[in-house]
């Protein structure tokens, strides 16, 4: 695009509260990829200026003008949206450029992309997000806010209706907003609105991405895959595995998983993972780990900490079950994804 | 049964997408003790020979007339199916014999066995299942072919309602097609159509069961079933354990668990768990793992990979926190489950 | 409270089975600091005497001439309960004193007294209240008894909706009853009702809080916290981690983990973690682990059983990844929470 396009847009519905503010938005097919005269048209709507970002709403005209403006397969895409109440609204939200999101319809645009696949983890700036987004109680109902929730909630069981409140949070879970081609997603409450999926990748129920972290490609996921975190194509992360993040708890390296690699059940990283490399189930290998380095004899090279290791390719972390020492060894094969569990997703 | 009995068959409620094709079935009461005579009739419904398995749709009189046929238990127990809308149909599905499934309604009922408890894991043929079966989202209007989905979501939005996608997988959960007599299951997301759990079983929150798998008694399950592992009575799986599976990842030993098993929390297994075995919390013992074997005085009698263990009954697997040496040494007492937790099912 | 005041009540709506029994009550605003006056009041309803427990359904008449009754803030919160159908009951519930619940309104009265915060973990007799309470199927259409279920099954699908049956257990999840302020729950599915969460508390994905349990002030739970576990504030439960029950499984001792405290992701504790403690990743420490205990040079002062180091403050619990023994060194610096993900809950 040229420099006179804009970031990226999305035409949506919106939720309110009882006060009349937007807690949330629905894009149902955002864009990123906007010729200089739609986006000039986009600004304009919302009365911004190059490089500003915002968002405004929409009257049923407004949106229909709107919607005629736009490239085919997106206008099909977006039609139909209408509201039917008062809480509700249609929203244009507009990004001059990747800022810092100021506003919930901005950080809301922002997780669709990265969950729409049209940016990458890592791809766009979300600063301070965590405080432009409204921590809410996802129900049955739609999103609801925490001051609205008890009397919503009276309101239901006196009309003989049962609230159910899945979540109480600041992000929604993906499948509510988006489901990505090629994915198996068996317990969607644990995929957040802002992971990327790629195609291929299944996720278990056991297995959980955080937003702005995903997958690259086909894979098979039973773990954990923190905040920040990618993981290449045709790695497998066993059963209830982890990932250390970033936002809370140990380390300060970012961390990432490889292509072609095995992390094992109940096993853990605390360091990026290159790729082809095999972490045995059970293991926790943290970036201070000391490990045991070994030639392909089982002779030791040297003694060194596991973040010294994270551009090592095709080598297997595991405890030696006698001396109880962390070793790390070359690797003869790799993991190889079962075709049947993702080639029909 | 006599040899001509059919293998079992269902009557049942399915769900079709946009395209008019069946993509799910419920059969309130599937059944795999059928009569000679019933079973004739049964595939002349469905235009079937001996041995062959197949479906057809069946209008109302279709229906009434095959219930008046059924033993009065199961006619009892599928009074009342009717279609609203052309998204459903009354399905008749017959398995002449224990075929590999071609089509989603056997598929179904073969899953539907399972968790009904007509037959054990291992059972039935399952193979080419993954094939067969669609991705759905599994939605809070029902399951929904993921071509629909867009549009569904827009126009659940545009009416004021929320469509909910809690799973994208070829299995549903289990609870939305039976709960079996005898069981709790804290989050029953967790718990596949297909699972085979025994009277007495409580599922953990942290609890899972793949399809094809499950236990055969009371249980306490924290940790997760692989598909094809089946865990003897009176054990415990304690929370977050792991059992390795032969689908993806690691290893091609077909796991178990013996009866009277404590797994405990965070810790797996990759080898079969003879009776009376506890492995300790946090260790995970692979097929491969190097074991030291102690007597009950704690000499070495000698060091053995995990998978030769496999028949041992009556015996602790641990790690020695002072040497890190995985050890197995025999049990003086055995697991008993908490009768308060299992009595009240 | 005086004397002569009543332990606690509460006024709500019950759902009923098909048989006419209650199975579950709804207390929108539960109460325990009563007067003398309401106090006798109370019990005059139920026909109790002082010291005395039970329940009593009332007609809109009662109910509304009770609430004039209350305080303005009560009266206030518990405006607008109403009942549509048989299934439904207006219910007062009175405990004049803590005894263990022997109804179904006492045990659900007693275990939302601790979500809202009234009563602290271990604060109220919960005896014999598995036998109390009835396993249930929690569904989109209310709490639904197990003898009901499957004609409902049919009976939704024949009307052309989906019965979705989340959960089949004694307890449902908190969050349906109260979300006290100040916290995230990410997947509240993993918060049963009677779980005391502390304002300031995330619960992520991977975070279980039972009854009985929780935090007492601002803490990232990432980990299970066990039927009758006490977590300090401060304090961080990483992904997956354990902390070891005593209604299942393992041991006998009384877990907590005090404030200032990080246990890692997938490791686990069987013993009372003092102040400032930190249990790296992947460590499972049980109270029989024997431990290396050093000084702060590195040398060993002795070797103990875990259980004895449970009032030793700010030590890291980790096994050496060269030698493999289990060891428990002074800490210099403690964890600190990240601001950002609990400031805005």
């Amino acid at each position: 695009m040229s420099n006179n396009s804009i970031h990226s847009f999305g035409i949506g519905i919106a939720s309110k509260n009882a006060a009349g503010d937007i807690i949330e938005v629905l894009y149902p097919k955002p864009a990123n990829e906007v010729s200089a005269e739609l986006s000039a048209a986009l600004l304009g709507a919302c009365g911004l200026g190059a490089g500003e970002c915002g968002f405004v709403e929409l009257d049923s005209n407004q949106y229909e003008q709107l919607v005629s403006q736009l490239p085919e397969a997106l206008a099909t895409a977006l039609a139909g949206l209408q509201v039917q109440t008062t809480q509700q609204a249609l929203v244009l939200c507009v990004l001059g450029a990747d800022l810092a999101p100021t506003s919930i319809p901005e950080a809301f645009l922002k997780l669709q992309l990265l969950s729409h696949r049209l940016v990458k983890p890592h791809g766009v700036k979300l600063d301070g997000m965590f405080a432009v987004l409204k921590n809410l109680a996802w129900t049955n109902e739609g999103p609801i806010d925490l001051a609205d929730l008890p009397a919503r909630r009276i309101a239901a069981r006196a009309a003989g209706r049962t609230l159910d409140v899945a979540s109480v949070d600041k992000f929604p879970k993906m499948t509510d907003y988006v489901v990505p081609e090629g994915v198996r997603i068996a317990d969607a409450a644990r995929v957040r609105l802002g992971a990327y999926l790629g195609a291929g990748t299944t996720i278990m129920h056991e297995g959980f991405v955080n937003f702005n972290a995903g997958t690259l490609g086909a894979a098979m996921i039973e773990g954990r895959i923190s905040a920040g975190v990618v993981v290449g194509e045709n790695s497998d992360l066993g059963g209830g595995c982890s990932t250390m993040g970033t936002l809370s708890g140990g380390g300060k390296e970012i961390i990432s998983v490889g292509r072609d690699c095995l992390i094992g059940a109940n096993a853990g990283i605390g360091f990026p993972l290159a790729d082809g490399c095999t972490v045995e189930a059970g293991l926790y290998v943290t970036a201070g780990t000391k490990v045991r380095l070994l030639d392909a004899s089982g002779a030791e090279i040297k003694q060194v900490k596991a973040r010294e290791l994270s551009t090592l390719q095709h080598h297997l972390f595991r405890r030696n079950s006698i001396t109880g020492a962390v070793e790390c060894v070359p690797l003869k094969t790799s993991v190889t994804l079962n075709e049947a569990l993702h080639s029909h997703n």
